[in-house]
């Protein structure tokens, strides 16, 4: 069951000017930031609010650490933007299993790590009215 | 100050269509919908989660109700996805007009009506590093 909007990921060409941008304009400050190899980008993370679900909504700003990557190819063809939208869940495997027998393509087979040690996994976005969509469930160690 | 992601803004071909997929692939209710002449939108508010400020999250689906307006024109260039996302804030006349101090181009001169009865404003997204970015005062009294 999703239970909040987790992120928002924004995808942009240089991730300090838009942390800067960030922090200026609203007063935004960083809460993580990471190094994913796996997903080819540099991300900092930006804690908005509180959910009633115990959780939070925070700003996901993401650099591509290699052209190839799929922000990467995202960016050259869109240019800086709303990339993705991620929802909360307390079960990302057993929620996206559901969601792929409603006959929505699922990217892994498998969660993969996301931010801060939480496990991923998106929905195609030609599934769902051209919104990539993020499952997440947040890893509580951290 | 900004609060709360207040909505994720989607554009869609058909309301109806997208109420239905949201709703049969994650159980998201409409919580709202209404026409708005202004934006030249139909929409539904589908409430994800409540927020520590004493609000909520909503996504916002909306459909053009003429293709000459903002989402129309939007649509027709992109197609189906993220049109904009929106921050809560206690004051959106002060919070916007702080940061048009800070040379971020806001798009009304006052704010206008938005869901629900709420005060907004937008800021230009080429100033936004590519993200159309609304600020939103709730309606105490919706």
């Amino acid at each position: 069951m999703l239970t909040r909007i987790d992120h928002i990921g924004i995808a942009c060409f240089d991730l300090d000017k838009t942390v800067e941008f960030y922090r200026a304009t609203y007063g935004f400050e960083v809460f993580h930031t990471e190094v994913n190899e796996e997903q080819g980008v540099r991300e900092a993370m930006l804690k908005i609010n509180g959910t009633s679900d115990g959780g939070a909504s925070y700003l996901q700003l993401l650099e591509p650490t290699r052209e190839d990557s799929a922000v990467g190819k995202w960016l050259a063809k869109n240019g800086e933007g709303v990339h993705h939208i991620a929802f909360g869940t307390e079960d990302v495997l057993g929620d996206s299993e559901a969601i792929r027998g409603k006959g929505v393509r699922v990217l892994y087979d498998q969660p993969r790590t996301g931010s801060m040690g939480s496990s991923i996994t998106f929905l195609h976005p030609k599934d769902c009215h051209g919104v990539l969509t993020e499952l997440v469930t947040s890893n509580p160690d951290h």
